[in-house]
């Protein structure tokens, strides 16, 4: 199955794709989607919404797995990154791709299988899950992998008990 | 000019549009959009998405002004709330409508002429500057309505510059 993973923020989207089997992961597309600050935030908003339904158009996943967000005390941020999420979501449902959405310790525990485990160890799984040459660059684009994969499992985890 | 304010809420979006000029602002139409919480995230961003774009296409607004979100501590409101605004946003970069946002603050201050006003004095002043028989319902409905007043005026007072 064709899975994509978002990492969602206004700067910075991160996404990754990529067709999961009980035999492989294969990577297809990763990531991310980036907006000026130079312009407006509605113009912002439009343009991340552009750029997923897009990637949604040529790719044709068919699940998606999203981040959760936390933040400790930033409550500005928290709405800010929170407006860049409600338009991935938007753009899922328009697209009818029915979505999860994972906490940052669960996307660790479920790629490292440490929920506390740091950014360089999770890309050194995505990479190596995913049998890539290199790193993948940016964080983010490397944080949409890591949740794809998290879905993937959670998926299958489930399927279990259908 | 026709105006929208809109105060955003994934449960409950107010909303309030005017014909408004130097001799008379006139209500055209308030109401809240409101989902169940029964509906998964996605679905609710859809059904706003939907209804407010339905609204711009019949009153077809010119301007619009939309509530700044301020919360004391609580980050998970804030995410929540902040997804419903990027929709508010998103709707209205489609339609083309150029937006300001307003603090409480300023709206309580530009209705009332106090920053500190409370609601019922806020409701009060509405359906007097509305010319209204009742003060309108649901409280959503009549905070949409005090922001469309307010970005009226700060249209205005711009405009003394130009």
């Amino acid at each position: 199955m064709r899975i994509i993973g978002l990492d969602p923020g206004t700067a910075t989207t991160g996404y990754g794709i990529i067709d999961a089997s009980p035999d492989e992961l294969i990577p297809v597309t990763y990531g991310v989607i980036t907006t000026s600050p130079k312009l407006d935030m509605p113009q912002r908003l439009q343009q991340i919404y552009q750029e997923l339904t897009d990637l949604l158009d040529e790719y044709k996943p068919v699940s998606a797995g999203v981040e959760e967000l936390f933040f400790g005390r930033n409550v500005t941020t928290a709405i800010t990154v929170g407006q860049a999420r409600g338009i991935l979501l938007l753009a899922l449902a328009n697209a009818q791709i029915p979505i999860k959405e994972y906490a940052p310790n669960k996307i660790k525990d479920a790629v490292v299988g440490y929920g506390k485990a740091n950014k360089a160890q999770v890309q050194l799984m995505v990479r190596n899950m995913l049998n890539l040459t290199e790193t993948p660059r940016p964080d983010d684009a490397a944080d949409g992998l890591a949740i794809a994969i998290t879905h993937y499992h959670y998926q299958r985890f489930e399927s279990l008990y259908d």
